[in-house]
This record gives structure tokens, sequence and C-alpha cells, in this order.
């Protein structure tokens, strides 16, 4: 086998690519702008350039397996990106074909929490775990979910989606999906920020260190930094935060009882203020034949390389794509 | 391999055992009472009398490849049937190294929803299906989950519990297991009764052919032969349940994306009474990406023989117990 994979990332704002050997170190790591170009065709060429520069320059030419790219929307079967995404190419795209046709190297896509899965699963926190779900808690909630050693894609290649749960069936926030009292619409960065906004007008008479912040500018990382200095509306806000995603979470453990959850992004890096109200909240909540033994950890990967690993883990399976036979 | 397998079902009341081919008929079966014996031996000593007379009063001496066992409580990977089960013998009980030992044949043994499962997928609806979760709606709702092809199994044995998830987060009814919300304690032959009882309290001045019933005493049956009769608060404890159900499922979806979810059971049986508000709830529920892909099916299999058949496909995949080798 070849020894290199090349990992690709792409998000709304940067596309991230690096080489990677089998031990996970990313050699060398480069990005280029998603949105910098209005035609598919002209993006791919300057990531074609970069990533082509990158293998050169690391004596890598021959030498790269396969290509692994984690994008939004992504689906393993086809090789697609699907509609609705916020991207600025018209979808759906082939991208798993494209790629390979411009690159002359197999290539496997899926979505960023799926990548984010296999990456733990090749190289962090998950090795040697055969049954657990990687919960990626960024802009959004998304979810990659592994079962006895192998990713979940469904029947669709799109299965995975646990940012969608309801976990407020009535009532609920709206969420980006059309739909209302999604997990995400809670549990995210954002939702963070827009439990502060309702925390500080329930709350209108208490003070809050948040009170110095402009109501629509609020963040979560606002929200982490009072509670770190002690305000009590913030810590009661990762409190609630915690407690649904603990909730959530122990509706997952009766569905495929895993061995652990990985804990992944921006807001994971609580620590303490988010994991002490989740993991009470999974204990109370967890059907009984499952209480305490599931797992909660954080992810292993550097925030730095863990989108490129990630994407790069799924470059170790990418086959060729398969061309018609046409008889002679 | 051999031409046969034992299925056994250990219920709560029956026991019911049968001989079955590879084409999933039904050679001949036969049943104990579960509760008669306060030892397990001599249950045992009984079920192995019973099937050794089906044995070998059709030629199948030696011919019979393995023994599938479905029983409440019971896990895959252990063999044993776990704490907490409504059965006369103490537990755990290490109940497939007990058969396999009686009857010299390998046993596996799950619970009795993921039998169902394997029955249906082996001889059943789900045939070719690579990704469903079967729900049994009985007199409490279990299910098994097939994910590209195999059991969901869970890290401990003890997965796809979707009986327990949460419906209800505040203020939801009690469930045998201890919480309260659980998809149970709704949407089973005992959740229905129940919700005709809670209607018959809130729309106390309703008239309704459920009143000619003493209260405590209404069944599913009940509910289901009033509606039938054109029953209005009968049609709406079918909307009701219906509802939540579809809801539920909708949020399965975005876990494992199946194909087909199949309904089994003695509520399953109520067709486009219960089929018409799940399907709506279903519909209404699902996040986008995959509305209008999964299908909603019945179970194919005989109720007379579905236990029997799904606990005997298992029997396929029975391996003989690996002794721990001694070294000379």
């Amino acid at each position: 086998m070849k020894p290199y994979v090349l990992g690709i990332d792409i998000g709304g704002t940067n596309t991230v690519f690096g080489l990677v050997d089998a031990r996970g170190v990313v050699i060398a790591s480069d990005s280029i702008k998603t949105a910098k170009h209005n035609r598919i065709e002209d993006y791919l060429d300057e990531l074609y350039a970069g990533a082509t520069r990158l293998i050169e320059a690391n004596d890598a030419v021959d030498k790269v397996h396969g290509i692994g790219i984690g994008a939004p929307n992504s689906n393993y079967f086809t090789g697609m990106i699907e509609d609705g995404v916020n991207l600025p190419w018209p979808t759906p795209i082939p991208l798993a074909k494209m790629v390979s046709e411009k690159f002359g190297i197999p290539v496997a896509i899926t979505n960023d929490a799926n990548a984010a899965a296999i990456g733990e699963m090749t190289y962090g926190a998950a090795r040697g775990i055969k049954d657990f779900i990687m919960i990626t808690l960024g802009t959004g909630v998304g979810s990659g979910i592994v079962i006895n050693g192998q990713m979940v894609y469904g029947h669709d290649g799109l299965a995975g989606e646990l940012g969608h749960v309801i976990v407020k069936r009535n009532n609920g926030r709206l969420c980006g999906c059309g739909r209302t009292g999604c997990l995400e619409a809670y549990c995210s960065a954002t939702g963070v920020a827009r439990t502060a906004r309702e925390f500080l007008e329930i709350r209108a008479n208490e003070p809050s260190l948040l009170r110095n912040i402009p109501v629509e500018q609020i963040t979560s990382k606002d929200v982490y930094d009072a509670a770190i200095s002690g305000d009590q509306m913030a810590k009661d806000i990762f409190d609630y935060t915690g407690t649904i995603l603990g909730e959530a979470m122990a509706d997952m453990i009766v569905f495929s009882s895993p061995a652990a959850f990985i804990l992944f992004g921006g807001l994971s890096k609580s620590g303490e203020l988010l994991l002490k109200p989740l993991r009470a909240a999974l204990e109370k909540n967890t059907l009984q034949c499952f209480k305490g033994k599931t797992k909660v950890m954080l992810s292993e990967l550097k925030e730095a390389d863990a989108a490129v690993l990630g994407a790069s883990a799924l470059g170790w399976e990418a086959k060729p794509i398969e061309t018609p036979q046409v008889p002679a």
C-alpha cells in the first residue's frame, strides 16, 4: 500500500488539505478559500494546484494511496454533495468523481462529522473501540456513529444526523432544518448563545456579566468566559445545555448501546462546565441495564489537525471508481 | 450444513419450540408452561424431553444445526439471561451454555425482538433489506435493529431497546422500567389501554362505547373494537398512539436511516387505525433529507409461527461454545 493519504476538509469558509502518513502525522498542510470561485471547476483547479505543490514538495508523487474528503451533506455511497448545503456551487455535485478524475487517485467522501469519527477511530480516542458515537459540538451539532467497527451510513448514505433528534417536542426552538426542537438548536455554539439571550430576558432582574455585551452579539465564548469568572447565569446556561445533551445521549444509548461517546468541537472544550451537568443527566436518564457503562470522552485529535486527519483516514478505504465494462 | 434448526421462544407464560427447515417451514412445534417449574433444571428437563420428541418424530436426530432462543433480557454475547426479568428463576442464567450442554448442539440466544428481526430478515418482509428497524408492539414495545445486514447488539449485547426512548420528557407516564415518558408507556397494548382510561376521564362528558366496560378492565382490543364500530374517542386513541409512534420513528431515522420499519405484534394488526396517523406523523416530523424514503411495513410472518421462526433463524448462526484449552 502506498504510504500517504491526502485529507481534504471542505468548510463553508476554508478548505484545508494535508498530506498524512499511516501513523496519523500530518506531514504538511495548506488551505484555500472555499467561496472564492463561483465555478466548482475553478475551485478544483486551485485545490489541485495547492495539493500538488504539497505532494511534490514532500517527495510523495505516486505515493498517495487515496484521497478522503469531509464535506457538508455529502454521501459516502454516491460520492455526491447533496442538495441544501451552504456552498457557492449548484448541487448535487459529483465531487468524488470530479476529484478522482482530476488527481488520478481514488477518492472517498463523507460528511464532516463522519470524517471526524473515522479520524478518531483511526488515530484518536476511539482506537480499539468498536461501538461509539462521535458528537461534534460546533456551529451546529453533528454526529458520526460507529457500530461493530463500521461507520453507520444507513440505506441512503446519510445516516447519523443526531443533531436533529427532537429534544423539545412542543414549543421548541426553530432549527436551521426548518423543524422545531432539534438538539442542534440547543446544544450547538449558536444554541448556547440563544439560551443566553433567553435567560437574559426571562431573568430580567438578575445581574450578569453577559449584560455588558450587546445581546445580539453574545457568543458561546462569551458565556464560557462569564462562567469561568463565576457568573451564575452563565453557569446556569451551561447546566441547561449539558442537561439537554445528556438527556438526548441517554436516548441514543437505548439505540446502539455504545461503549463511549466522544465529544468534539468548540463547545466540548468547555470542560466540566458542560460535562458535569451532562454526566449527571446521562446517569439520571439512562435505562437501568445500561447505567454506568458508557464512557463520555473528549476527542484526542488536535483541533488544528482534526478535520484533515478525519478526512484523510477515509482515504485509506478509497477505491477506484468502477468504470462500467463494455462488452467486446 | 445440517438441514434443521430448533427455535425456542421463552415467554413469561409459555415456551414455544419448533423444528424449522432452511426455507422457514415450521416442520413441527409444541409448547410447555414456562412458570411450571421453580427450578430451571426441571424446566430444562421438560423442554429437552419435549424437543427430543419432536426431533425423533420427524427423523431429525443428528440433523439439527443449531438452537436459537428468543428470551427476555437475554444477551447474545454472553449467552446469559440478565437480571430484572419476569421469569420464575434466579438471574443471571447462563442459558446458552445450559441448553447447549443438555442438547449437545450449539446455541445462540437473544431477546425476543431481536429474534423477530432476524426471523423477518431470514424468512419475512425484510429479506434483502440491509437496514431496517423491527418494532414489536405487544404488551411492551421492543425493537430489533439491523444495520448493514447485521443485528445491532451494541458493546454489551443489549442494544435496541427503542421502547425506552423518551417521548414525553416532562410529566410522562411511569414506565415499567422505573423512568417516565418511555415510548412503551404509550404505544404498547397496555399503553393504549392507559390512554383509553385517560381519555375517558379527561373527556368525561363525551359518550363512548368504552364506557360500557369497567374502566380498569379496558384492553387495547376493546379500543380496537370500539374504533371499528365508529366510536370517535376510540379512533382518537389510535390517532394519539400512532402520532406518538410516528414522531418517535422520525427520530430513529436520523440515527440509522433505515430503508424500512417493520411492525410486529398485536397492535400492528390494527391496520390503518394505527398506520394512518403514524405515517402522517412520520412524514411531518422527518428531517427533509430523509422524507419519503423509509417504508413502513407489517411483518410477513404468521403470528403463530413468528416467535419460533425468529428464534430458529438465530440457530443458523449458533456456534459451539469454546472450551478453554488446558495446556498439556
